[in-house]
């Protein structure tokens, strides 16, 4: 494909999903295909000559999109979104069209400067403490998911405690991570993956506000001391993904200085709503942390993969996860001059991530953003009124931020086939999670082109579908599409 | 922004990657940049509030691209390169437009089945083991990096011999894992990250060709099982990065059978070449492989990042990184019918990323892939004559596909100088490995734009740096640009 034609393909492509944006409310949310649906339309051998473009575009269209679950519709609501914009699809794609492998800073030095540059930004834009520039001692990282941000810091954490040993020896001692039991999965993942095992990782009971409980982490950290585990590690929550609890940063930050452990604070949805001052409380402690780290792709308009990854210490981050063969080494790595991502993460090569963070922050601007922000949680604490409002209705859980957690009157079997019933519509997607082991649907509003009207709607729907009654459940032998 | 004016902007920054198509050859191949002179030219904070569009683009012109080192450039040599093509980017476009996040079958179903389908076509194209593909027992998964499968293949191999007990208690015996002197570093990253330790990764001996002496490996596991450690994993790789040497799979293979080992095939850079059929002796004892992977962001136009990693057993890599926690609860999950491609890797999250690999091998179909290989190879074939024929220079190693090393005679300080002028120069960056403890340049040919005259020109270049004798080494005081 030459140049021109390159032209003319991408202007293809860009109407292509102009397109899409234009007819995104028209498509059932969540999609209705079933196993194995969409392969079936798939030719089962790869092509021997080449197809044109048009053969492509066509395909999206009559193959791909009917198994698409569309996360950019305005009345998706379920899970936490993964939200794109346009100056973030755009800056993602100069990233591919540059096609540059930022994996040490010599290999194109721009790709490590500007994502320095723009996690700098985002210490001063959220308020977050000095020691996480890389003006300090620590500095920020692109990760793809908060997944791996956790794995980092627990390996960091692991590397600590051992003295490094760990990295040359192996597990030889019997660490103890800790997390509440609020935490997400990838903490557990990540002791498993780190060769710490599940056994090791104490999960803490919460308070009624699903947030860690301070005095029971002290009371497990002085158990295990006692039985000579050596605590290690604790994962605190800013805003958990099954109902957005905040777990007391300021009293789990004094028990780690206390105890000489590692802070790591995922704050993966909720670290964006830092930009606004007024929604800063959600970060009360931070400055304690020896880890944090957020999701611009969660909730800052910018588009999957983008977890953004803090450390107070880079010396301890990159000594962990540094191996420097002959055919990496060069001049501007042994100046010790420059930061080689490299060492910061588990994959060795890397996109130029930082494009579509910095074309996001700079076409919304600081104030853009916090508008974007503001808006999903008024309309998160509206939502919230009505629940409170509507007898059959009940909130589940304190609503700090924009992710809502209620549930009808009734028991879980109603709150399931309500669900169900709401998301085979096509017309809304919301998911679920339990609270106090009771099932809990959960409303999260972070898309990006979710406005009042389809929150409205939304609660129309529900109301409506509770209307309808207790239908009977789907028959055994019928699968119940995309659920 | 409307979806009309996403449009036009959309069309401005085609327009800008065609240009920089056009323009590729004019810039200097490795950024002349000083360490912080990208960032010293960026604006202290955020804006507050937004920005048009052209300052981007501007700033990509002004600020951005002289920080670049141009991976795309035919000049470009080093490393293997992270290569592109315009239907991959488009391909990657289309994904961002979408928007989806597939971790689950259910979050877009379309998602994983076309990962799964144009998985399943590769097993078919590159002629891999029957056992690879979905609708045996195994399947395969894109992953960001070989770093990244490497550790995926490396866990699971953990907790297949220990009964899946690591993963609930920790690492808890004395395991050892296996790999070539000159086997990537992400072995040895996998093996730390996997709280093994260094210490238990063991290098094997290579032969004359750099390639694992089986021999070596029986007595390694030998010693190793006399004195009560417990051989788990063997990496072996087809297309090293020093030298692009490839191990004896077959031997390995049933060395590994014998002794009931987990064999990982890192194919990363060469796996590629087996489009062509007349290439397919790389993967001679593939059959025998427990996992593989190879990179078509490496050799096979696709834009990074799309590793593919295979196994032959799904069921081990499942059960060593499911964790589901209750907002991950669906019943698409529970009927068993689906691949939930979030239990095959580290992270949660995913892009759509199969889109630019269907886009790559529809648009060149598997005729157009087998060319551009072709090409590669025969353009490596005949620099290496050249380089034979000169007495000046000797080749270092074999040149089975694309990857020429070679010397100039007079030692490391001559091969040094010369490749620093010529990297200094911009017209080509080569980069260096060390075999036999010499330094030895490597010209990597897998670029997508790269043609007969740029090899051509290369040799030109690398012969008149070499005539120019023997300059002064750059005075203490001034750093080397971007080396």
């Amino acid at each position: 494909m030459t140049p021109e034609e390159f032209r003319l393909s991408g202007y293809a492509v860009v109407d292509w999903i102009a397109r899409y944006m234009e007819e995104l409310e028209d498509y059932p949310v969540l999609s209705p295909a079933r196993p194995g649906e969409i392969r079936a339309r798939l030719p089962p051998r790869a092509p021997e000559a080449g197809e044109p473009l048009e053969a492509m575009l066509r395909d999206l269209d009559e193959i791909v999109l009917p198994g698409v679950t569309h996360w950019q519709s305005p009345n998706f609501f379920a899970y936490f979104s993964a939200n794109a914009s346009a100056p973030a699809i755009l800056g993602d794609l100069v990233s591919s069209g540059l096609g540059v492998q930022g994996m040490l800073w010599a290999t194109s030095p721009a790709a490590t400067e500007l994502e320095t540059h723009v996690l700098d930004w985002l210490v001063e834009m959220l308020d977050l403490p000095e020691e996480f520039s890389s003006r300090s001692s620590g500095g920020g990282v692109i990760q793809d998911t908060a997944s791996s941000a956790a794995l980092c810091a627990l390996l960091a954490a692991r590397e600590r405690v051992s003295d490094f040993q760990i990295n040359q020896r192996g597990v030889d001692r019997p660490l103890v991570a800790y997390a509440s039991a609020q935490a997400h999965s990838s903490i557990e993942k990540a002791v498993k993956v780190a060769g710490i095992g599940r056994e090791n990782l104490t999960l803490i009971d919460v308070d009624e506000r699903y947030a860690m409980r301070p005095q029971a982490l002290v009371e497990a950290i002085r158990a295990d001391k006692e039985v000579g585990r050596i605590p290690f590690f604790v994962a605190a929550t800013v805003g958990t993904t099954s109902s957005s609890a905040i777990d007391p940063l300021k009293a789990i930050g004094e028990i780690c200085r206390g105890h000489h452990l590692w802070l790591h604070v995922d704050a993966a949805y909720a670290g964006s709503a830092a930009v606004c001052p007024e929604l800063r409380f959600i970060h009360d402690g931070v400055e304690l942390a020896t880890s944090y780290c957020f999701n611009p792709h969660k909730w800052l308009l910018t588009n999957f993969d983008c977890d953004v990854f803090y450390v107070a210490d880079r010396a301890t981050l990159i000594r962990t996860l540094s191996v420097l063969p002959e055919y990496l080494k060069n001049r501007a790595t042994e100046s010790g001059a420059v930061l080689d991502y490299r060492d910061w993460h588990v994959p060795l090569g890397r996109r130029f991530r930082a494009l579509k963070l910095w074309f996001v922050i700079r076409h919304y601007g600081v104030e853009g953003l916090r508008r974007h922000i503001r808006r999903h949680v008024a309309l998160a604490k509206e939502f919230a009124t009505w629940v409170e409002e509507d007898a059959r209705f009940e909130l589940a859980a304190p609503v700090p931020l924009s992710l809502v957690c209620f549930r009808h009157v009734g028991g879980d079997e109603v709150n399931q086939r309500l669900m169900d019933r709401l998301n085979a519509s096509g017309e809304i997607y919301l998911t679920h999670t339990k609270l106090d082991d009771k099932l809990t649907l959960r409303l999260a509003i972070c898309g990006t082109y979710t406005e009042h009207r389809h929150v409205e709607q939304a609660w129309r729907l529900i109301r409506e579908a509770a209307a309808m009654g207790h239908p009977e459940p789907t028959g055994p032998g019928k699968a119940e599409p995309g659920q």
